[in-house]
Order: structure tokens, then sequence, then C-alpha cells
């Protein structure tokens, strides 16, 4: 009926406030209002934080030297994601000059304020600076301005990288059809990434997806040894690691659903009925909390047959992958001993590249948590060839040692859970988490205040319902803290 | 039409002969008949006979002391079971006194007169004794028989090892469904066995299938470990080997399709519709081969589409059982060097444990060809742990070296073709073919003349069409020697 498709309101061209776009779309403003709810929890995942070094102590020593392994949740809502990024320890604590350890290329995938910034003063200089400088800046959380046309309402890229990553491939997203678009739009997000200084502009963190070999693991690895990068230097073994951030998008192209041209928003945003309209669910969630209006639309059987179906492969790539962490704990902390026993940089060179390699694999196939259900094949074929060079790379750590006149058994310390492992690599949480609550108190609340102060120029809409306003936001940050 | 329904002839209880059933089942026989075609070739598999030995030269490292070091060919279709038994050098070549290195038991799921004699003579008498002595009792190969009961052409178990293993799981097979009959009638012979010559009756290899525990591979293993058993020990590294044959049924069942509900049958003895008749087609063999019937019943995607994804799956299972390949060829050849080095058994104890269980992994992935299509996602696992458990005989195998003063690179011969694998281990190819050659043209014509009087007393049948006289396979026989 041409009442509710009448739009109420024009929206301004990026308009980065959600509750802006509710006004002429309720439905899908409060749908996407509902990915607040952190009530779902299923075996593996769900719409709960989980500390996932609290569950898998193993991160903490792979990630020794490198901010994840002070803290590292399993997302939540969209809704959470600008709360989050100013929550995580991994930002630390700009105040009083000292900065933040990440750049501004940080927010990129946080907030619709990120594209409206974007087109203000360009893409080099978005991604340019530290990240507390676009702290009053970046404010709505992932929504409507990300993914949506406001004319048309129609699909849209908004996000650089994905664009160019593209063009390098000598590929036109703008050819995409209309059901590849529904897994693009999250291909700006959910990929794995890296900030590249050098190009296009020295000095410049730029945000770059490392697709120019294509998208496996091996493929994305020999494009960053060709160009030798590292995100950080491992603290035990020295070893230059490639941090694999959520290749949601790679390993789900390599999948049987991908194949038959079924799309992300197939199963995370299914289409919903109410009062006889039928419109897309925007409640973004693991779809094991709506089984009947995601999968039951194309496999008839049962939930408890659908659900038995996805853990049992979930289960069994865990069972790998949990394999592929221990050894690879095994293999930092007996690297570190050969150090210790005065290994040179030659000897370690092999055992070195072999850590690093090994533990890319590892990560390509659990950063993101969907993978294990979206491509077990893929994922379990990455994770055997992380095993095989994982041990060879213990195998070689051996020889070094015996070179070295040591031949008897290494010993490993007892890093069983978060707090021993923490501590075998020296992160100190509770001053971490001090300054961290001093930060959220103080510089934040700013930041909001900024923040409304700078919207109250943009057009203002009486019916924008449900709109929190920011100091609602301030209350729950506060809270949050004392969880 | 009750015409087409309405039985010809009688047929006798346990009528061996396919061509006496093809009498009342023309459509049913005729098919059947098709599994004489060897002009399918898969990517893996096929009707084709494949030289495994020659297409993965690894193979004859992994079983040297064994004779499937020897000869191995993927299987070609049921018709050719009795004729490959007798021709593969796996059973020698028993004349003059000699005898083969098989027992009767090898005979079970090679024909339809497996039952006839079994009734005849006991269970236990049947498995008794060399193979060669029921050379004239077992002729007619894979057949009505084995699957059907003459009466009411129901499918019916007719094996007793699947019946006991079902028992000692406290499953009454009896119980049975129609759909669950079409897979389990494959499950008479395509699973793992073994023999076991302590029980039911000392002496006697009985046939078992190993299954107590589960069938999954570590169930299995086990078992095996357990009860102490293996099939031989390695030649080279002197590991306690168990051997697995094609584990079909117990891979299957792993996979998504058992789960929801299809049967061997659904795929590999699809419906046929011919004259306005629709039966059930008996050619069985590669799906791949006929897609139009099997798959594209449920999947309704193009052929090509179809056969993209059955290689999406096999390309990567068979990409990292490759690699455990590899590495447990250097595992033998390495155990086999730290023995000529002075190795104790005290000190390969724990190698040897682990080259088994790594091997085992390997063989109930690999020996049932059908497996990285089945079950992609179990065959993975259970392939990544073998290749962890290999690195790990590896690393012990240097500790071990390491103690005996050995700390150099291993020596690895050069083992790449099945000529050069053969030579290592001292197959004397040309010496056993010509053996083989001698019994074939000597031993089994006399079999098949004691077979064709035996049979001519049986009741006959004029209307017997298309049954083709003993002498005729003898010349076929003949005519595969000069291949
Ligand atoms: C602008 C960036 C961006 C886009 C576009 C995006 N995501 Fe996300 N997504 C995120 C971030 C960031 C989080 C984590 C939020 C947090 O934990 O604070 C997330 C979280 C999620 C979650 C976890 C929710 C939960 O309950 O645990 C799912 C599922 C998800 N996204 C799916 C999708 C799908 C499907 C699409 C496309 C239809 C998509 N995302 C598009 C950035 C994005
Ligand atoms: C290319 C897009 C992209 C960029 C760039 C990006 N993120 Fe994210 N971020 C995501 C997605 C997608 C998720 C959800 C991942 C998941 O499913 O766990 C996420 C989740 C998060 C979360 C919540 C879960 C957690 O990890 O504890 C935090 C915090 C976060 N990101 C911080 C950062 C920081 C800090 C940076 C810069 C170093 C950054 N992000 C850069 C896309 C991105
Ligand atoms: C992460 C990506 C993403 C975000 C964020 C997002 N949408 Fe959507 N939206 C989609 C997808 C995918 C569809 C389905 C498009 C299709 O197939 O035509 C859709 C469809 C729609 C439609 C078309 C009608 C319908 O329901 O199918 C409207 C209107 C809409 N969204 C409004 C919004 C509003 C309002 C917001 C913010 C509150 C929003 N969207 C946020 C991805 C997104
Ligand atoms: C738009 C259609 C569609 C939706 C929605 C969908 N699937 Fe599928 N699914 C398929 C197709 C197509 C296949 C491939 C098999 C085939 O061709 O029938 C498949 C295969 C599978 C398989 C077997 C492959 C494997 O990886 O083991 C599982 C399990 C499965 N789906 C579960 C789910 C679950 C769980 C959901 C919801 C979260 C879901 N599917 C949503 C279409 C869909
Ligand atoms: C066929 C259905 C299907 C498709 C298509 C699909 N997913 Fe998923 N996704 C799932 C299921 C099922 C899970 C597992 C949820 C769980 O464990 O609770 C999941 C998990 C996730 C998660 C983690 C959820 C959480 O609770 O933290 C993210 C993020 C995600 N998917 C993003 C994506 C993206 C991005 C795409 C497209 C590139 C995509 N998914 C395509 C079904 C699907
Ligand atoms: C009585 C034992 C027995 C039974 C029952 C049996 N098979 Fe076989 N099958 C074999 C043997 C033995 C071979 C190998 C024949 C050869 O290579 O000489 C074989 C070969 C095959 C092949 C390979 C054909 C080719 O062209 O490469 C397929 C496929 C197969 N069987 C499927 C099945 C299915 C499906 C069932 C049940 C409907 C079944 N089998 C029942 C023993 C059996
Ligand atoms: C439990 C049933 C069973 C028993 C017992 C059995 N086989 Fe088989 N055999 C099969 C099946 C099933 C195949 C087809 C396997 C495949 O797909 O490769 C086969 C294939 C063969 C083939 C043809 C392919 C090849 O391997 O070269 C030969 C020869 C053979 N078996 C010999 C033997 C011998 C010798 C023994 C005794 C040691 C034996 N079989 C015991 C079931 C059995
Ligand atoms: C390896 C097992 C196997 C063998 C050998 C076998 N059959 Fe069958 N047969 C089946 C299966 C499975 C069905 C389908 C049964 C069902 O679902 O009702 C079947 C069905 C039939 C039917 C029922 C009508 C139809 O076509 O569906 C007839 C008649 C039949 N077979 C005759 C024969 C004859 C004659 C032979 C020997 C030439 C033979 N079968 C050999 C497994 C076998
Ligand atoms: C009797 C129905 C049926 C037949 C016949 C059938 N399938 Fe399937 N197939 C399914 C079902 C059911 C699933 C699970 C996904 C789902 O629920 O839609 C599935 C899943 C799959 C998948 C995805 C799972 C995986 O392992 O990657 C592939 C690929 C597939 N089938 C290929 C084939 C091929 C090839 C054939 C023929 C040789 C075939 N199927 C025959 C019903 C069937
Ligand atoms: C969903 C379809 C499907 C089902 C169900 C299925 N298979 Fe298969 N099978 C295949 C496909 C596809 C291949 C691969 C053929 C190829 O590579 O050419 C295969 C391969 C095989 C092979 C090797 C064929 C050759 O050419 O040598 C054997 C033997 C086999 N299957 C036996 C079985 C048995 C026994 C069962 C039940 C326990 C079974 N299959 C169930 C589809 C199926
Ligand atoms: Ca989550
Ligand atoms: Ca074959």
């Amino acid at each position: 009926s041409s009442l509710v498709n009448k739009p109420k309101i024009k929206i301004n061209n990026l308009e980065p406030r959600n509750e802006v776009w509710g006004i002429n779309y309720p439905r899908e403003y409060e749908t996407y209002m509902e990915t607040k709810s952190m009530d779902f929890r299923s075996k593996y995942n769900g719409s709960a934080m989980i500390d996932m070094l609290d569950e898998y102590p193993a991160l903490v020593i792979l990630w020794a030297g490198y901010k994840f392994s002070q803290d590292y949740n399993q997302a939540r809502g969209h809704y959470y994601a600008v709360e989050d990024i100013r929550n995580t320890l991994r930002t630390g604590a700009p105040m009083n000059g000292k900065h933040s350890p990440m750049p501004n290329t940080c927010w990129t995938c946080k907030s619709p304020d990120v594209p409206r910034k974007m087109k203000e003063i360009g893409i080099a200089e978005f991604y340019s600076g530290h990240w507390e400088e676009r702290g009053s800046d970046i404010i709505n959380p992932i929504g409507c301005a990300d993914c949506h046309d406001e004319n048309t309402m129609k699909l849209k890229i908004t996000r650089p990288a994905l664009i160019e990553a593209f063009e390098r491939q000598g590929k036109d997203i703008t050819k995409a059809t209309h059901q590849e678009m529904r897994t693009l739009v999250c291909a700006q997000c959910h990929v794995e990434y890296y900030f590249n200084s050098d190009k296009p502009k020295k000095g410049v963190p730029y945000l770059t997806f490392p697709w120019d070999n294509g998208t496996t693991a091996e493929e994305i690895e020999e494009y960053f040894d060709d160009i030798n990068f590292k995100d950080y230097t491992h603290q035990l073994s020295k070893a230059p690691i490639i941090k694999a951030q959520h290749p949601g998008y790679e390993t789900y192209t390599k999948s049987i659903h991908y194949q038959r041209g079924v799309s992300c928003a197939d199963c995370h945003m299914p289409y919903k009925s109410e009062g006889g309209v039928k419109f897309t669910d925007h409640k973004i969630q693991s779809p094991l909390n709506n089984i009947a209006n995601s999968c039951q639309v194309c496999h008839r059987e049962s939930e408890e047959d659908i659900l038995k179906s996805v853990y049992n492969n979930m289960d069994r790539v865990l069972h790998n992958r949990g394999k592929l962490e221990e050894i690879l704990v095994k293999t930092h902390l007996e690297a570190e001993f050969a150090w210790k026993q005065g290994a040179t940089e030659e000897q370690m060179k092999d055992v070195l590249l072999d850590i690093r390699h090994a533990q890319w694999r590892w990560d390509y196939a659990a950063a993101a948590h969907g993978a294990a259900f979206h491509a077990p094949v893929e994922i379990l074929r990455v994770v055997g060839t992380g095993i095989e060079i994982a041990q060879e790379a213990r195998m070689k750590i051996r020889s070094v040692l015996t070179e070295l006149g040591y031949t008897k058994e290494i010993p490993i310390p007892d890093v069983s859970t978060k707090e021993k492992a923490q501590k075998y690599i020296g992160v100190d949480l509770p001053k971490l988490r001090a300054e961290k609550k001093l930060f959220l108190d103080t510089v934040v609340p700013k930041w909001l205040d900024e923040a409304e102060k700078r919207e109250s120029k943009m057009p203002q809409y009486d019916q924008a319902v449900n709109a929190e306003p920011k100091s609602k936001e301030k209350e729950q940050t506060a809270s949050m803290l004392n969880k």
C-alpha cells in the first residue's frame, strides 16, 4: 500500500542517526534496536558477551605481545559496536596527553558516522591520527547509512576498502547482483584486514583487505609474506605474527551455501511478518536463535535436527582447532626456551616462519566465530595444514636445542587459565582496568557532550521515536564497568 | 500389472546364479549385468580399473610387509568381485601343495555362493581353511541372493558378521526400517573388518566388525588397542599396524546425508524408468556417472554445479590426506633409520604406537574411496588428528636418534614411484605376476570345470537368458592377464 511506503521525512545524505531513519522505517528500526538484546547463548556463540580469553586461555599465549592478549570478547549485536570499541582494553586509556595505541582506522567498521566523516574530510585523512581524536565524531552504532542509500533504500557499499580490494582484483563491485549485495554489505566489515602504512599514503595506516592473490588462507599468507608484513613480533617465540581478523566473508565464500547462492542476509536477516507486512528482520544475530525463519525456509527438518547437524559440524571443527591451539601454545613456549638456551637468529629463522604460518592458519580458522559452521570443510582443511606446520616447527626447535647441547625434555610452564597465562606474560589486568575505568568515566562523557552539541545542529525531527538521549548511554556505559 | 509381477519360475532358496533370478526380474538383472562396464572414470574414482599403487606410490611404503604393497586396485563393478579376488597378487598362487596366504574368510564378500555354502557347512566351518579350498565353490559374483529373499524379494541381511556386530552392540538388525535396510545391505561388505582367530572359535579366522565401542576412528582404534590386535608388523618401522578396509558404512553414518535419512541405494541404486515401468537400477556404480537420476532427485542444480561441489569437498579432503600420506612415508623411513642406528625396543615403543595410530587414521580416511565425498567433515577431522600424531612420532624419532648420538639430518631414500618403492622394500613384481599367471592358467580353469559340473546338478531353466557359460569367463580371465 502506498501509505506504508510513503516516507514521512526526507532523510539527509549519509544521515548517521538510526532513529531518524526509524521515522520512515519503524519495523526495520525496531528490529535493529533488538540487537541490544544479550540474552541468547548457543553452544559456542550468541548475543551474550563471552570473555574469549577466559573460555580459551590458550589465546593469551598465542597473542602474547599483542593487545588481544589483554582483552577479547565474542561479538555482541551491532548496537554495541561503538560502546565496545571504547570499552575494550585494546584501545587503551588515552588521557592527559597519552595517546591510544590504536589509530583512527579502528573506527572504520563501527558506525555510520564513518562515511559521513570520510565524505567531510577524505578517506586517508579519516584514517590518519590517533584513535581518541574521533571520539566525539563516531557516536552512532552500525546502522542504516552503513548499508543503505537514503533515497532509494537500495543496498550500498559505503566502505572504500571493499571497493578498492575489488578494483585491485580487476572486479567492479557496482556490477554485483542484488543477491550478491546481500552478502557484500557484510563484507565491508566481516573480513580480514590490515593497516598499510606504505600505500597508498606513506605514514597513514590505510585500511586494506589482503585479497590480491585470492582469499584462501594460503593466498592471503602469500600476500603477507611477499610484502613482509607482520602485525607484531611474538613476545615469547619472537615469531613475526600475522593476526587474522574475522575473515567471515573470505571463509564463507568457500562453502556449499555460498556455492548455492545463499547470502549472509538469508540466514542473519530473514524475512519477518508483522500485521500482514513482510519485511527484513534487522535483528542481526546468531540464526540459531531464529531457526524457524532462517534455516527452515530452505530446510524442512525439525529445529532439533537442524541444530544437531550444525553442532555435528562445529564440534568436529573445534575439536581439531583446539588441538592446533594446544600445539601452538607449546610451540611458542618451546621457542622461548630455545632463545633462553642461547639460540641464534640464524638457527631460529625457519622455526619462526613455521610459527607464523601455523598461527595464521589457526587464526584464519578461528577469528570469524561462524566459520566452523559456515565452511567446515575448508576450515578443517586449513586447520590440518596448520597442525602439520606447527609440529614441523617443534621438530626444528628440538634440532636447534640439540645443536645447543640441550637434549632433555623442554620444561613447559603452567598457563592453563587466563589468570596464569596473563601473569606469565606480564599482563597487569587490574591496572589496565583501572586506567580504562578512569578514561570511560572522564573522557567518554565529554565525547558524548560534544557529540550531542554537534548533532543538535543537524536537522531535527520530533518523530524520532525511541531515540535515546546520549545521557542514557552514559548511564549504561557506567553500569557496564561494574560488571 | 499382474502379468509383470507374476514370477515365471520358482527360485530356490539361496539360489546363487544371478541369471536364474534374471528370468523373473529381467530389468534388475540386465542393469546388474551392466556393472561389467569399465568405461567411466571420474576425477578420483569410477568403474575403470585404477592401479592405486601407481597412482599413489606412497601406499607401497605404508603397506610394506603386507601384501597390499604388491597389488591394490580401485574397485570395479560387482560383476568382477570373484574374478578380482582370483586375480589379485594378494591371494597368491596356491598350487602344487603351496597354500594361499589368505583364509577362506576372504571369499565372504564376493559372492552369493557364500550364504549357500554357509548354510550347507556352517559359519565357522566356512571361514576355516585356506582360500584355495573354496575356489570351485565360490563362482557367481555378488548378486541377488546377497541382498534379497527369494520368496518375498524383500531386502535381507545374509552375512552373519553384520548381524553379530549389531547384537554385540545390543541392537537387533531385524528391527531395521525399510529405508535403513537400503543402507544395511551394503553394510554387509562395505565395512572395516578383521579376522578374529580367538573368538568365537580358537584357530578360525572369524570375520568380525570391530564396532563394540562405536564406529568412529577413535572408537575402533580403542577396540583394537584393547585386544592388542595388529594386521601386520611394518617391514620398515616395525610398527604394529591396523589395516583399515573400506569403512564405507562407518564413515557414511557420520555424514549430513545419513543424518537426513538418505540411504546408499538412494544414490547408488536410483530408480529408473523403462517402457513405463519404474524399477531400481542395479547398475551399482559411481553416482557421478548418473547425476540426473541420483543427485538431481533431491538437488535442483545443474550437473555441472553438482559436480563442482562434489570436487570442492573431495579436493580439500584429498589435499590433507595426501599430506598425511607424505608424512607417514617419512615416518616409516625415519623409524627404519633409527633401528639401523641401534635403537632399542624400549626407545621405540612410543614411536611405534604413534605410527600405528596415525596410519590407522589415514587408512580409515582413505580405504573407502567414497568417504571424501560421503563425510568430508568427519574425514578431515580424522586426517587432522593423524597429522598431529604422525608428526609427534617424528619428533620422538629425533629424540631417540639424539640419545643414540645421531644429530644430523635423516637420509630419506627415493621412493617416489611404484617401481622405486617396491624395489626398496623388495617386492619382485615380475616373479609374483608370473606365478599368478600360471595359477590362473592352470588352477582356475579346473575350478570352473568343477563348478560347472556342480551347478549342472542344480535346477536348470531354459529361460536363463544372457547367462554366460563358464567357458566364456575363462577367455575373459585370460585376456585380463595380458593387460
Ligand atoms: C559497518 C560494519 C559492519 C557491517 C556493515 C556489518 N557488521 Fe556485523 N558486526 C560488526 C561489528 C563491529 C560487530 C561486533 C559488535 C560488538 O560486539 O560490539 C558485528 C557483529 C555481528 C554479529 C554478532 C551478533 C551477536 O549477537 O553476537 C553478527 C551475527 C553479524 N555482525 C552479522 C552481520 C551481517 C550478516 C551483516 C550484513 C548483513 C553485517 N554483520 C554487517 C560490523 C559490521
Ligand atoms: C574491516 C572492519 C573492521 C576494522 C577495520 C576493525 N574492526 Fe573491530 N570488529 C569488526 C567486526 C566484523 C567485528 C565482529 C567480529 C566478531 O564476530 O567477533 C568487530 C569486533 C570488535 C570488537 C568487539 C569484540 C572484541 O573483539 O572484543 C572490538 C572491541 C573491536 N572490534 C575493536 C576494534 C579495534 C580496536 C580496531 C582497530 C585495531 C578494529 N576493531 C578494527 C570489524 C572491524
Ligand atoms: C548490515 C547491513 C544493514 C543495516 C545496518 C541496515 N540494513 Fe536495512 N536492509 C539490509 C538488507 C540486506 C536488506 C534486504 C535488502 C534486499 O534484499 O532487498 C535491508 C532492507 C531494508 C529495507 C527494505 C524493506 C525490507 O524490510 O526488506 C528497509 C526499509 C531498511 N532495510 C531499512 C533500514 C533501516 C531503517 C536501518 C537502520 C535502522 C537499516 N535498514 C540498517 C541491510 C542493512
Ligand atoms: C536460502 C536457502 C538456505 C538457507 C536460508 C539455509 N540453507 Fe542450509 N543449505 C542450503 C543448500 C542449497 C544447501 C546445499 C545442499 C543442497 O543443495 O541441498 C544447504 C546445506 C546445508 C547443510 C549441509 C552442508 C554442511 O555444511 O554440512 C547444513 C548442515 C545446513 N544447510 C544447515 C543450515 C542452517 C543451520 C541454516 C540456518 C542457519 C541454513 N542451512 C540456512 C540452503 C539454505
Ligand atoms: C546458511 C546460513 C548462514 C549464512 C549464509 C551465513 N551465516 Fe553466519 N552464522 C550462521 C550460523 C548457523 C552461525 C553460528 C551461530 C552460533 O554458533 O550461534 C553463524 C555465525 C555467524 C557469526 C557469529 C555470531 C555470533 O553469535 O557471534 C557471524 C559474525 C556471522 N555468522 C556472520 C556472517 C556473515 C558476514 C555471512 C556472510 C559472509 C554469514 N554469516 C553467512 C549461519 C549463516
Ligand atoms: C556381498 C558383498 C557386497 C555387497 C552386499 C555390496 N557390495 Fe559393493 N562391492 C563389493 C565388492 C567386493 C566390490 C569390488 C568389486 C571388484 O572390484 O572386483 C564392490 C564394489 C562397489 C562399488 C564400486 C563400483 C565401481 O564401478 O567402481 C560400488 C559403488 C559399490 N560396491 C556400492 C555398493 C552399494 C551401494 C551396495 C548396497 C546397495 C553394495 N555395494 C553392496 C562388495 C559388496
Ligand atoms: C567384509 C567384507 C569383505 C571381506 C571380508 C573382504 N573383502 Fe575384498 N572387498 C570388499 C569390498 C566392499 C570391496 C570394494 C572396496 C572398494 O571400494 O575399493 C572389496 C574389494 C576387493 C578387491 C578388488 C580391489 C582391490 O582391493 O584390489 C579384491 C582383490 C579383494 N577385495 C580381495 C579380498 C581379499 C584377498 C580378502 C581377504 C583378505 C577380502 N577381499 C576380504 C569387501 C570385503
Ligand atoms: C547389493 C544389493 C543388491 C543386489 C546384489 C541386488 N539387489 Fe535387487 N534391490 C536392492 C535394493 C536396495 C532394492 C530396492 C529395494 C527397496 O527399496 O524396496 C532392490 C530392488 C529389487 C527389486 C524390486 C523391484 C525394483 O526394481 O525396485 C527386484 C525385483 C530386485 N531388486 C531384483 C534383483 C535381482 C534379480 C538381482 C540380481 C541380478 C538383484 N536384485 C541384486 C539391492 C540389491
Ligand atoms: C534422497 C535425497 C538426496 C539425494 C539422492 C542426494 N542428496 Fe545431497 N543432500 C541431501 C540433503 C537432505 C542434504 C543436506 C542439506 C539439506 O538439508 O538440504 C544434502 C547435502 C548435500 C551437499 C552439501 C553437504 C556436503 O557434504 O557438502 C552436497 C554437496 C550434496 N548433497 C551433493 C549430492 C550429490 C553429488 C548427490 C548424488 C551423488 C546427492 N547429493 C544425492 C539430499 C540428497
Ligand atoms: C548422497 C549420495 C551418496 C550416498 C548416500 C552414498 N554414496 Fe557412495 N558415493 C557417492 C559419490 C558422489 C561418490 C564418489 C564417486 C566418484 O568419485 O566417482 C561415491 C563413491 C562410492 C564408492 C566408490 C566408487 C568407485 O567408483 O569406486 C563406493 C564403494 C561407495 N560410494 C559406496 C557407498 C556405500 C556403501 C554407501 C552407504 C553406506 C554410500 N556409498 C552412500 C554418493 C553417495
Ligand atoms: Ca556473539
Ligand atoms: Ca571404482
